[in-house]
């Protein structure tokens, strides 16, 4: 299992995490830097969503870089079922951040006739962009778990 | 592979898609008849999101329908990789849309105090509602088709 790209204790597991945490904790700082993301819901939700995100990539990323250490390989059912599940949740919360942020965005960039907030407007575009990456990374996570597990 | 809950050619596959068309098109009903919709970005997307929701699951209803009714069970692995990563995709993008539609729904009745277009506000938020149970849904049959290619 440990030849498996992506899988627990392997580099590019560890890789798709760091990229996860790393999307997210961009997302964060752009979106909380703005004067006014208080005022949207779908701001707030999309920091709390890439909140959790960097906390459950963060604490992977660990037991990889542990498991990598270690040269042990994780392949206890238990732990990965744990893992699919989490990744799965947490992918499904990335994207409705996501997709809800870029909602309000497209409809204040487009529909309204433009963004008038100045910097704020680069500074939500980037939040969004960031948070879809965010979503592509763990997504692939998300599949390489489900396989393991479902292939046993 | 037949008794496997929700795979195609059950009955229980064959509910799911047909629960899917009957979310897709009450959401679809709901946004169209809005006199407004055209003017948000997310509610277009979240009509053509449904559309090819309903196009996909109805497909695979007349599928299941014809397995059943000839007692033949599907498990062709190249067609169950089709129909996994087409539920995938449709599940993806029907959660896009439902959470962007819900991000500007919230936006007008939490965050700017009230929705003020009468009647059209219940419409949006009934499509919201019918477009996230459509996402469960089809989210159920994601899983349980991508578990059977990786179980092989």
């Amino acid at each position: 299992m440990k030849s498996f790209a992506g899988a627990p204790g392997t580099r590019t597991g560890l890789t798709l995490r760091l990229a996860q945490c790393l999307f997210s904790v961009g997302s964060i700082a752009s979106m909380a830097t703005t004067k006014t993301f208080f005022s949207f819901t779908a701001f707030c939700y999309l920091i709390a969503s890439m909140g959790l995100q960097v906390i459950w990539s963060f604490g992977l990323a660990v037991m990889d870089v542990y498991a990598l250490s270690k040269k042990k390989v994780l392949h206890n059912s238990i732990l990965l079922s744990l893992f699919a599940v989490g990744d799965w949740v947490t992918a499904t919360l990335s994207l409705a951040a996501a997709a809800s942020s870029a909602g309000i965005t497209v409809l204040y960039f487009d529909d309204l006739g433009g963004c008038s907030l100045g910097e704020e407007c680069t500074k939500y575009q980037m939040a969004v962009a960031l948070a879809f990456l965010s979503w592509i990374t763990i997504a692939i996570s998300s599949l390489i778990m489900f396989w393991l597990v479902a292939a046993g």
